[in-house]
C-alpha cells in the first residue's frame, strides 16, 4: 500500500517526540508535518538535537484544518480542552484522528466536565470516538475515524485488571490501584515540581484521590464488569525518566490458586504480542519494557487476606502514549498491528 | 551526667554508619568501639572516607561479651539470627542493648521462626525485650535493658496507622500498605540486584505478599486494635539513596471528615517532636525528612469509596534505623529524647 | 558572648536554604530575618517543608537597610548586580555583610564589567571587600566588614591549586580545570535546562571557555603566583543533587615525586580542619563530603607527560557557598572557625 | 544476500546484551548462538527479561571452535586475555571474528603486556587484526577476518581529535582528555564500586594516569600524527546508565578561527552518517545520542589561551561497543554500513 502521510500536532512535547522517534523508523509511514505552538518556525532538531541530521524540517504552527488536507492521519498531543474544540466533522471527512489527550476518552461528557472542570466542546463526536485500548477494542478501532488514545496510568491499570473484572473474579468495590510513574509523564513544561533537584532523590504521591485518570479507569472497567466500578487510584512520582508500574489490589470473589488465575490471563492475553505474562513468583519491573510497547503483567495471590495483587509495567511514553497511538494507526490502516513497534526494549 | 560509652557491632553497614554519623555529634555519647566482621583491622575511615581525619580508629572484631565490659550501651546492626544467640543475661547485666535487627521484634517466637525460617536462639529474653517504637512505648523502653529497634518499613507503617487502629476507626481486615524504599534499605552487601545499572531508572515491587516486616506490623497493630490484624504489605525499590514512603489504605468504620480525623492524629501526635502532621491537601515526600528523625504524616479521606489513605514518610536510615535507635538510647539513659537528633533535614 | 543576630536576604534559593540549615544548629547564632523577593509573606516552611514545625516565620520582603538595624550580620544570596548597588557605607556602619554573590569577588571592576556585562555599582567598596577564602585570607577577613564569599567552582579550584601556584611548582600558562557540578549549583530557578527529564541520565559541558568563575580563579591564582595566570576552565553539569569535583591539570616546572609534592600540601594544609589530604593513589569523590564543609584534595604525578593532576571535591552548597559563609561569619565574630560546621558528612 | 549467521560469546554482559538488542532488529543478520560462561543452560530471557517472549533460546557454554562451524561471524565480548588465546587461524578459516575486548587493539604486544600485565597469547594474529574504527579504517576492515573493536573511551576520544592530529593543527604533547562515562561501562559484574548507593549522587575520577585505554588512544593518534603522541587521559564515573563525554584539550599549533577548524572537520566527517558536527556555540550532550550509533562532536577555540577544546559524545554501549561492532560486521559482509543502525536516539 501507499505510505501513510502523518501529521503530529503537539510534536515538541515528550509524547509528540516519542511519536517522531517511532514513526521515524516505521516502514509504512512518513511524517509530513510537525506542529508546535511553542516552537513554530524553529528547526525540530534544535528542539530535540537527537534528530540532528535526521530531521531537517521546521516546526509548523498548529493548524488542524489545513493539515487535514495533506495528511492521512493526524496525531494530537495537546493539553486537554483543545482537541474537543478543534476536531470537527469537516476534519474527519478528510483524515483520521488519533487524539493522545483526554478529550474523547470518557464517553460520559458530564464525567469529563466534572473531573476536568471545563465544558466539553465536542460532545457530538463522542459517540464516534473509540477508546483506543487496542487489545480490547481492536474491531471498533478498525472502523472508526477518531481514536481516543488511553492515558498512561489508565492503560497500565486496565490492562492489568481487565480479565479479572470481566470474569467477575474480583470484588469491584475492593479495587485499589497504587501507581508509580517516571517524570516524563509530567510533560516537558517547566515548573518547580519538575526541577531536577526537587524530584531527584525523593518519592511522593500526588493528586491523592482526585487524579483525572480515575474516571477513565472506572468507566472502562465498569463496561467490562457490567456494573459500576468505583475505585481508589493513587499516582506517584518516581525519580526516573520513563516507566509506569501499577500495583492493583482487590478481593477475590472466590478462593483461587495462582494457576487458575494464570489460565484466565492466558486465555485473554496468551496470543497478544504486546502483553507478556510473568511466571509464578516473578513480577514486572519498568526496566524490562523501556522503549518498547510491551505490557508486562504478573500477580500474586495473597492467601492470608484473600486478595490478589496484580502488577503491570509499561513504558509510559510508548504503550502509555506514542506506541499505542501507532498501534492504533496500524489498526486504522489495516496494517499488521505490530508494524514499527517490534524493537526489543533498551536496557540498561 | 557522665558521657555514655557506646559500642557498635556491625558498624560498617549503612545502618551502622548512620549510627556513627549521629553519635559523632551527640553531646552525651562517645563511641568507644566500632566492630565489623568484614573490615576488622582496617581503619574505619578507609571503609567510609567521609570520616577521614574525623575517626582514626580501626574496626574491631565483633565480640559482644568483651565489649559489654567497657560500654554502657551496645548497638547491634547485624543480619537476623545473630543477635538472638549473642545477647545473653550475662551481657545484659553489664550493659544495655539496642538491637537494630529483627531478632527481638516479634514477641511471638513461632511467628519469627515461620517468617525467618531459622530457630530463635534467645526466646528467654523475649519477655524483657521492648519494641522500641519510642512514641508508643516510651515508658517501657525507659525501664528495660534490651530494646528491639523497629524495622524501617514497620516504623513508617505503624506510625501512620496506629491512631486509626487504636481508635477503631479503620476496618482492620481492610488494611493495605504499599510502601516504597530507597536503595540504602537493601544494605551495603553487593548483589546484582543492587548494581547501579540494574536499579537506576526502574521501579519494582519485591517480596510481594511475603516480606518479613509484615508480621511485625501486624503484631503491633493487633496489640493496639485488641484483635488480630491481617494486612497486605507490598514493598518497592525506588532509585534513590534514602527514604521510605508508606501509603496505607483502609476502610473507615464510619464516615468521617478530614477534620475529625485530624483531631485524632493531633491528640496522639500533636506534642510529639518527631511527628509532623501535614495540613489538609498536603502529603509527605521523602525529600523533606532526609537526614532527620522526623515522621511526616498526611492523609486524605476518599469519600467516593469510604476509604482513608494515610501517607507516612521517613528517612529509612534515621527514624527507620539509627535515629530511632539513638532516640531509644536517650530514653534508656534518661536524656532528653531529642538529644543529638535535632538537626534540620538536608535538602536538596 | 552574645548570640549573633543573623539576617539572610535571598533565603529561599538553595544557598539561602543551606544557610538556614547550618545556622539552625549553630550554637552562637540566631536567625532574625529570612527575606525573599519571590516568597515574601509566605511561611518559610511552605517554601521548604523540611522546616515544618522547626521554623514558623514568614519570609520578609528584602530590605537591606532596615535589616541592618536589627542584625549583626547579613548574608546576601542574590543574583549578581544587586549586592553592589544595595550595600552601602551606611549599611556597613551598622552590620557586617557576607555576600555569597559575585559582586565583590573580583578586585578589578573592569574585569567584572567585562565578564558580567553590567556596570559595577559599588566600586567604592571594592577595596574594603575581602575575598572570603578562609584558609588563605583568614587574617584579612577577621578585620573587615564586607566579605565576598567565593564561588563554588572557584573555591574547589583554588583550594586544589593554590600551594602549587604559590610555590611556583606548576607552569602557570599550562593550567586546565575540568570541573563537574551537581544540579543544585544551577539554583532553584525553573528552566527547561534544569528539568528533571532533561538533566537526568546525561552529562554536558556548558559555557565552554566563557564561565564567569574563570576570572575569579585567575585573579586569585595570579595574586599567589605574583604574575598573571590565564587558564582554561570547563564546567559540567552532572545528574546529582550536590557536589563539585575539580580536576586540575598542569605542567610541573620541575620533575617531582608524589611525596615531595605531598609535603608541600601538608605544609599549607596539614593543620587546616576543613582540608583533607588524600593518601597516594586515593582521589576525592563528592560523596565523601556531602553535607560538610570539607575540601578533599588528592593528586597524581603523571611521569609520562610531566603533568600533575590535582583533584578537589567539595559540597557546592556548603564549602562552595553556605558553609564557607558561616566559616567567614565565625572569623568575623572571633568565634572558633569550625563552630557549627563540625558535623560529619552524610552518606549515602 | 543470505542472512548472516551470528554468534555472540559473552552475550550476557552489557555489551553482549546490546549486541543482541541491535541484531534482533537487523534485517540481514540472525543470531544463532548466545554463549555465556556464567549463565550457560539458562534461558536468555531469564538473564534479561526484556527479551521475554522475544528470545526463547538458552545460553550456551562458550565454545569458540564449535561455534565457528555454524556461524559466519562471531562477536567476542570477553574480559581481556581470553580472546587472544581462543582465536586461532583454524577459527578464522571458518568464520570472521569481531572482538569487542582489548586483546587485538594494540598493534604493539609489548605495550599490551605492559598495560595489561598479562602475556599476549595471540601475537601471530596481530598483523592481521584491523583496528575497527570504521570511519578511519573502512578499507582495511572490509578485507580482514579479524576486527579489534575499539574501546568506548577510545572511540569517543579518537573520533574527536583525529582530524586535528592528522592535520598537525594541535601540539601532540599538549593533549589532555578528560572523559566521563555512565556506569554501564563498568560492566555487569557486581562489586561494591558499582553498588547503587555508592555510585549514585557522586562523581569520581578513577585510574588517574593509568587507564588502559590510554595506550590505545596514543597508538592510533601517533599513527595519524606520524610521530609519537603521549597524552593525559582521565576517566570519570558519572551516575547515569549510558553515555561517554570526552572533553579534549590541546594547544593549537597556529592561531585558527572556529570556522577554519570547522572546515577541516567538515572535510573529514561531512559525509559520515554517524558523525554529527555541532554548530558554533553548541556542544554535545550524551542524552542526544542515547541508544544510537552517533558520535556528536563540537568544539570551542579558547583565544585567551590558544587552546582548542573538542568535545565528543557517544553512547558507550552503541558506538562505544555493540553498535560499532555491527557497523564493522556490515563492512565485513559488504552491506550498507548503516544497516540496522539507523534508529533515532531515544530521549528522554
Amino acid at each position: 500500500m501507499d505510505t501513510i502521510r502523518v501529521g503530529i500536532i503537539g510534536a515538541t512535547g515528550y509524547a509528540g517526540e516519542e511519536l517522531v522517534r517511532i514513526l521515524y523508523s516505521h516502514p509504512a509511514a512518513e511524517i509530513v508535518n510537525l506542529s508546535s505552538k511553542s516552537y513554530a518556525g524553529q528547526p525540530y532538531s534544535k528542539v530535540y538535537p537527537s534528530y540532528k541530521d535526521l530531521i531537517t524540517d521546521d516546526c509548523q504552527p498548529e493548524d488542524l484544518e489545513a493539515l487535514s488536507e495533506e495528511a492521512d492521519v493526524i496525531f494530537l498531543a495537546l493539553p486537554h480542552g483543545l482537541a474537543s474544540s478543534k476536531v470537527t466533522e469537516k476534519v474527519l471527512q478528510k483524515c483520521k484522528i488519533i487524539d493522545l489527550g483526554a478529550d474523547f476518552r470518557l464517553q460520559d461528557p458530564d464525567l469529563y466536565e466534572q473531573w476536568y472542570q471545563v465544558p466539553h466542546e465536542g460532545k457530538g463526536l463522542l459517540k464516534e470516538a473509540v477508546y483506543g485500548l487496542c487489545e480490547w477494542k481492536r474491531d471498533e478501532i478498525r472502523k472508526t475515524r477518531l481514536v481516543a488514545n488511553p492515558g498512561c496510568y489508565t492503560t497500565c491499570s486496565i490492562m492489568s485488571l481487565a480479565p479479572l473484572v470481566k470474569e467477575h473474579m474480583i470484588e469491584v468495590d475492593s479495587v485499589i490501584i497504587d501507581a508509580k510513574s517516571g517524570v516524563s509523564g509530567a510533560g516537558r513544561g517547566v515548573s518547580l515540581g519538575n526541577h531536577f533537584a526537587e524530584v531527584n532523590e525523593s518519592i511522593k504521591a500526588y493528586k491523592v484521590g482526585c487524579h483525572r485518570h480515575t474516571p477513565e479507569i472506572e468507566e472502562q472497567l465498569s463496561n467490562l464488569a457490567g456494573k459500576p466500578v468505583t475505585l481508589t487510584f493513587t499516582p506517584h512520582l518516581v525519580p526516573m525518566q520513563r516507566g509506569i508500574l501499577a500495583v492493583c489490589y482487590g478481593k477475590l470473589t472466590a478462593p483461587a490458586t495462582w494457576e487458575s488465575i494464570a489460565e484466565v490471563y492466558e486465555r485473554y492475553y496468551g496470543k497478544e504480542y504486546f502483553v507478556r505474562l510473568m511466571a509464578k513468583g516473578e513480577y514486572p519491573e519498568t526496566r524490562w519494557v523501556k522503549g518498547s510497547n510491551f505490557v508486562d503483567i504478573g500477580f500474586a495471590v495473597d492467601e492470608r487476606t484473600g486478595r490478589i495483587i496484580v502488577i503491570g509495567a509499561i513504558d509510559n511514553l510508548v504503550k502509555g502514549a506514542a506506541g499505542q497511538a501507532v498501534q492504533n494507526m496500524n489498526l486504522l490502516f489495516g496494517l499488521a498491528e505490530t508494524l514499527g513497534l517490534e524493537q526489543a526494549p533498551m536496557f540498561p
